[in-house]
């Protein structure tokens, strides 16, 4: 499938993929567009043209406005039509666009362009579902024999996260400060956290919304979800250390996550669908699943240097997830726990099992012991002032690419 | 301070009062209001009217809508001429509403009014801050030699909880479902909870917002503080127990959260003000305080089995807390973590030194094993299906009487 806009090598932003966000511009306000190529599909002039004439798109100005919640709320067979459509109209041998007098106000250049959360987040989850990572975790700080918690193989461990503080990509963040006591420490002292640390994760955005006392099954779970980002929980080592007992993160990880502002959806990840891994024991019967809810997705983590080359410090995969995106979700609303539309669930750190595929400076370095080197010199064992960290995701298959763009972050000093 | 409009012997809602809330009705859509006795005064009425003419109120129709948030989003400047505004008004010997033409529709009466969320809630953080329940929990499920862990004396221990799932009084919830292995179970099982618990808990709502990277000092953070409701953690004791190791807990308490729907300001409180209690160690600096921070608030629940008396099963004060709102907001933000208005903010379990003040069925009945004994007859160790549970909160200071009203909530089967 080929387009008449130019794709350049490598892009993630095939034909294939068209994934939605919400970009504005000097001179455009907030709006929905679907990615191709280094360009923007500027939903709401298609919608003004016409070209969505024949589908039903309420209330006015659907892709007017600063999130895709209401768009994404209508529905899979409506949101699905729409991606289709532009989908059709981007062929390369297709003329209704390319030939037509609006298409160089449709056409947006992506550089031109700053991209916005894509949706408006209600509530956040994040769960801890890599077996590599819980392992590697329980290892380093419990028992290298029983590293697993009992319940880790029962269910999928989450807890709730901030949705405040969830920024897209290119929005430097300051390194927190916080409380900290390390063990040879007599009493905890507060100020710059000295452990920051990433988390290579990716989340899933609800498309459709459940009432209190309701649950999905594992079967109806992807009928919920509308796509996925890419999702760096940034993590403050020594503060999360002190702090986490008996309630968990807090301090530690609501400062700030990124996110990759494109969403891809369900459909453009269909090609890419893997077996779920084996699990044992048995899980109960509401977190069977019938089908595979599983994704190839190759993820990498760079760090940059303020003025140097970026280093590869991590190339995972998403298919090593040991819990799957229905078991999470029919886990969560198991309760009766209601979700609504533009809810954010994001996996867990997505560690591998190769030690160059642990997706944490706290793996990477095993807590510090083991420093990363980086190619321009110097070493990391964990983030510092002026660093970058880049997240990338794509799938590839058949000669098909489809790629999340990138989450991007930088971290200045402490305020 | 006495009013032209009657007020019942012990309401909560006198002139000294006047918390807000939104409210509708058979023939008014959602609207913003205050409590005064069995009445609530229709802002928007007194608004069309002219009576804030001389205060700069927008956008327009601030008073119409299904959330307080852009009205207290105005600053307290606004809310608290409004709300003296209206006390004036009400007045015994002030003529100018008690006459009027729209007295009439200005004066709802609250037996006709539905009760909604006040506010639309961001996020929603549930901290730990009484000594005598950590204290209780660590006793009953670690070691009572040493019940507190580390870090409780260092820093207001919290986690993020579920926003979507807060609902106003009034509102039954079913019983969760969920996984819980007890120690004499081979394995995990799914099903209804056994150990429905309630947790009296008050929450404050912010009513002032932060960048990214900001943080609030103790000395400013009432300023960013709006006013207090009741919550009602509600919390599946079997669930936690299993899942909260160790990123806290979710399942257990994420099913549902009730609040009572008026919030009482700030400048209600002020009248009841009381020390800090002494904390031991020193905390850190940006936890110090040079004011109190402590409020006077007798606190009560009570269990109403379905077709029976209720009984009163606790007897606390929120004056008891070791850790007061202006830390728990400047632990919160310490990190750099942005807050918003309408943000919720609960205290934890506010349990006090004797057995009959511990605000959760788990420390009243302690585990299980001292059923607490009904007025008409049965006992319970937990919450039971039909259950009411009812929490009400009020101040009395030299005849002076500030309350919350309640928060009540019926517990009807699992799904």
């Amino acid at each position: 499938m080929s387009s008449w806009v130019q794709i350049p090598k490598n892009s993630d932003f095939t034909l294939y993929n068209l994934p939605f966000g919400i970009f504005k511009s000097k001179r455009l306000s907030p709006r929905a567009g679907i990615a191709i190529g280094d360009k923007i599909v500027d939903l709401s002039v298609l919608h003004d043209e016409g070209f969505f004439s024949d589908i039903t798109l309420l209330p006015e100005g659907i892709f007017l406005g600063d999130s895709l919640n209401s768009f994404i709320g209508l529905g899979k067979q409506v949101t699905r039509k729409i991606r289709e459509r532009v989908q059709d109209l981007l062929k390369e041998d297709q003329e209704k666009l390319r030939e037509h007098q609006s298409r160089g106000k449709a056409m947006v250049n992506r550089k031109e362009a700053q991209m916005l959360l894509p949706v408006k987040i209600g509530d956040y989850t994040d769960f801890y579902s890599s077996i590599e990572h819980a392992t590697n975790v329980g290892t380093m700080f419990r028992d290298p024999d029983n590293a697993l918690l009992p319940n880790w193989r029962h269910l999928p461990v989450g807890y709730h996260g901030r949705a405040s503080s969830i920024i897209p990509s290119g929005i430097p963040i300051h390194r927190p400060k916080g409380q900290f006591k390390d063990p040879d420490m007599e009493k905890p002292e507060f100020g710059p956290s000295r452990r920051l640390d990433f988390e290579l994760e990716l989340a899933f955005v609800t498309g459709k919304s459940t009432k209190m006392g309701d649950s999905i099954s594992t079967e109806d779970a992807e009928d919920y979800i509308f796509g996925f980002v890419l999702f760096n929980d940034w993590s403050a080592r020594d503060i999360q250390a002190w702090e986490y007992v008996p309630l968990g993160p807090f301090l530690a990880k609501n400062f700030a996550s990124s996110i990759s502002p494109w969403i891809v959806t369900l459909e453009a990840l269909e090609h890419f669908r893997v077996e779920n891994p084996k699990q044992e024991p048995e899980v109960l019967p509401y977190l069977k699943c019938k089908k595979d809810h599983g994704f190839d997705i190759n993820l990498e983590v760079y760090i940059q240097p303020a003025d140097k080359k970026a280093t590869k410090v991590c190339t995972s995969n998403f298919k090593h997830m040991y819990w799957n995106i229905a078991q999470q979700l029919a886990h969560q609303t198991s309760n009766g726990c209601n979700i609504n539309i533009g809810d954010l669930y994001a996996s867990g750190t997505i560690s591998g099992k190769s030690p160059d595929s642990y997706g944490s400076m706290l793996e990477l370095s095993w807590k510090g012991t083991k420093p990363v080197v980086l190619e321009e010199g110097g070493e990391r064992k964990f983030i510092e002032d002026g660093d970058t960290v880049i997240m990338t995701g794509f799938c590839e298959k058949e000669g098909i690419r489809v790629g999340f763009g990138e989450v991007s972050s930088q971290v200045l000093p402490a305020k």
